[in-house]
């Protein structure tokens, strides 16, 4: 159940209006001006919401409905109770994706500058934008259209912010060329130095990091993540990634489209990563490797060697899953005799 | 040694002042106005100082004890130096958590609301709050009594924070009902949008968060840890519990009273734990998980599926503690044939 | 190739100064007044640059060097193409380094303190320093000469930083001496309480956190590391050490010279590792273990146990690093029988 204090509910909606959001069919179309309060889950709806079942494993709890309205498919809907009225769709789990952000589309915030954000003189900021309070904007630096800048961000001297980008509360930018549509949530640390030492006379001395941090369109990098800049190259993160909070990108790993790297992951640096290849939560990746496209890494996995497309590994080292699963079980019958 | 420069040391302490804060037993009385100037380890211990002694394991140590005074239990005393002035007490460990409190009470800072923060007009600020320089309230807030919130940390609209919470240098919070008596460390991450994603049209649409982050009493969350709020229902950190820095904790995880979650734990989304349970460092937990009470799971364990409760386990994936160490050992032995 | 929106080039470089910085010999000396425009790596430089080539793994490439000067070996010489310009260097790795940092020396910020930053009033700020944007400096705290403080920056009461030190954006420092020409990143916490607890009548209490944290002379900590501080004794970093992003030191924990924590690495409380060890990413180490110096270990290992001198080790539980690669193979095999 979604709570008011938090978010503003749009509804109620008739089920004409959820109709026309989600594209789903109502078998009693009598019923097309009856009118919902709120969404919620399955489990915890009650005679005002709407929810909905898409997975036969949660059919047992489908007796239990107490929603007035659920979305579900066709094969699924005589598990349903008699009394809850019924909406049809290929996919219920999107249609209400739709509808939660019809019903509680979030209010924009007003296109303001806050009179505490220092912006240098020469940077241009685009048409549009929301600057909080204590925002840092260097010199030199260009931030497009529509954009959203939270209270305390940094963002230094030359950098370029595309379009429609909002960068959240305390993040700090450096050394980067961003697109349109980027999500930077709180407390990320962007194109700081990369991790690369040289041991001359007893000292790690730093290697200069002349690189810059090349961000695509429409990327999400999530709370306290850390992605370093390029040594003398670029680090890239390809369109449509999803970083996860308190992951860490090395100097000049270059990522793909559509990746997503969940949370913890750590990849050092000079790896390549292909497009829409899956991370689980606190993988680690060795240096100068390369990871292919449409790879799937399970959780906590260890990669410290090549890995061709398509494939799907887990341990440390990597193996294929299954064979990961076998060792597992070998392992356990083996000290059990 | 406790250094004065940061501490201020309320000493010295008689005898007789240290058996009133610890109920320990002085064996000689005659001694009772004698004074300590400080407290410091068995190892460090100068002749002007209160040490302590509980463990056996460290009884070869004992014979170089150069402390004032020593409080130990009855069992031990006969192991201590005959010149060292003795308190008995049954929990010599707590006797010193007590002395270290009421020795180096730190003072707290004087209640005042800096000219550089910048609250809402409709926000609630409880009596006798903090507030430091450049700190953001947002609107609709609520803040109890008692209350610290320090430098650049960021309260955004409409959350609620109990009474006596101490807030560190730069957090940030959102969408959060928390409860009294809470400790948040500088830089954590509170409340912000699960990783939750819905794949259509060759591209990860984020799926709206519209939860909650409830956070009960007496909790503590860690440096730079991230919090993410619930999807549609809350996620949920139970009364009592100790979150360490660097975790990270998803949206709709649902964390029962006095768990304790040390540092870099990851715990993917809809996962529930009950009381009293202690997750390793680096121990990570896969998605829609049920861990039970009063369990325990090794450092870097990787969970993948429910835990009993009471179980002690330790892995990736994990098995019984004893059953990983014969994993450990088969090995080992293995590869030496 | 260097991006001048964000990197000043100091070139072009006469041949003639390259061979001043570098230390590196021409071998067609008619060609000392001849320029180099910028620095690249070997695939990526145009007939205006300057590559270097010390790696023979590499010397497939190197045919296709289309740089106009090479920095390689007399050894590697003969691989580069014949209309490529050779410098002789014994090292060319380093001479790289040094040009790198002539060519794109990197302007120093103008010593000066900003309007908005808060300064108490018995602070000691040293000559030269540049103070950013709503910095907080506490009572009492010490800075010395040639320090910048970035923005959002917090240093807490009685702190003492030596000269010579860059303390990055939005970084929190409390109860912390540091020595010289350190660098602390975005975001890190330094000297925050340890996560100590006593059980006691159903709650963890927290046992209070008397310590500093000590930090020697140029180290260099990353962006969102945390570093906690003593319990009663201190915690130390020594001298030379370097760690990465999102690093976890926790209260106690003494180490040595010139050591390397790798991204993510975990060290729980009261641990000593000596001088020279490397830990790779995302290593975990138990508390009160002591790993010798010149230890390395390598990524994801988890160390429960003491590790000697020079060691080399692996896995979790760690063994020496053969035995980790027999095993891994071992296990291979044995679940394709």
């Amino acid at each position: 159940m979604v709570d008011i204090r938090f978010y503003k509910n749009n509804g109620p909606f008739t089920l004409a209006k959820i109709v026309e959001v989600t594209g789903a069919k109502l078998l009693d179309e009598t019923k097309s001006q009856m009118q919902v309060m709120g969404l919620a889950y399955m489990e915890n709806a009650t005679d005002e919401d709407l929810c909905f079942f898409f997975d036969k494993k949660s059919k047992a709890k489908a007796v239990d409905i107490k929603a007035k309205v659920c979305i579900t498919t066709n094969e699924l809907k005589d598990l349903v109770p008699e009394n809850v009225i019924i909406l049809i769709s290929d996919n219920p789990k999107l249609a209400f994706f739709k509808l939660n952000q019809a019903m509680y589309a979030m209010p924009e915030p007003e296109a303001k500058i806050a009179a505490s954000a220092h912006i240098a003189k020469d940077a241009k900021v685009g048409r549009n934008c929301c600057i909080g309070e204590n925002v840092l904007i260097g010199n030199n630096v260009e931030i497009g259209d529509n954009c959203r800048i939270d209270a305390n961000a940094v963002i230094d001297d030359n950098c370029i912010i595309g379009n429609n980008c909002h960068i959240g509360v305390g993040v700090h930018i450096s050394y980067c060329v961003m697109g349109n549509n980027c999500k930077i949530f709180s407390g990320a640390r962007l194109g700081q130095d990369g991790f690369g030492f040289m041991f001359e006379a007893g000292q790690h001395k730093r290697i200069p990091q002349l690189g810059r941090l090349v961000i695509g369109n429409d990327v999400e990098i999530g709370c306290n993540a850390c992605v370093d800049r390029g040594a003398l190259d670029d680090t890239i993160i390809g369109d449509g990634c999803r970083i996860d909070n308190l992951v860490q990108v090395a100097h000049n790993d270059i990522i793909g489209r559509g990746c997503i790297l969940v949370s913890q992951v750590g990849i050092a640096g000079s790896t390549k990563i292909g497009d829409y290849s899956v991370l689980g939560g606190q993988v680690g990746v060795a240096d100068h490797v390369t990871i292919g496209s449409q790879v799937q890494i399970g959780a906590q996995s260890g990669v410290m060697s090549n890995i061709a497309d398509g494939e799907v590994v887990m341990g440390c080292p990597t193996v294929p899953i299954k064979q990961f699963m076998k060792q597992s079980i070998y392992l356990q019958k083996a000290v059990k005799k």
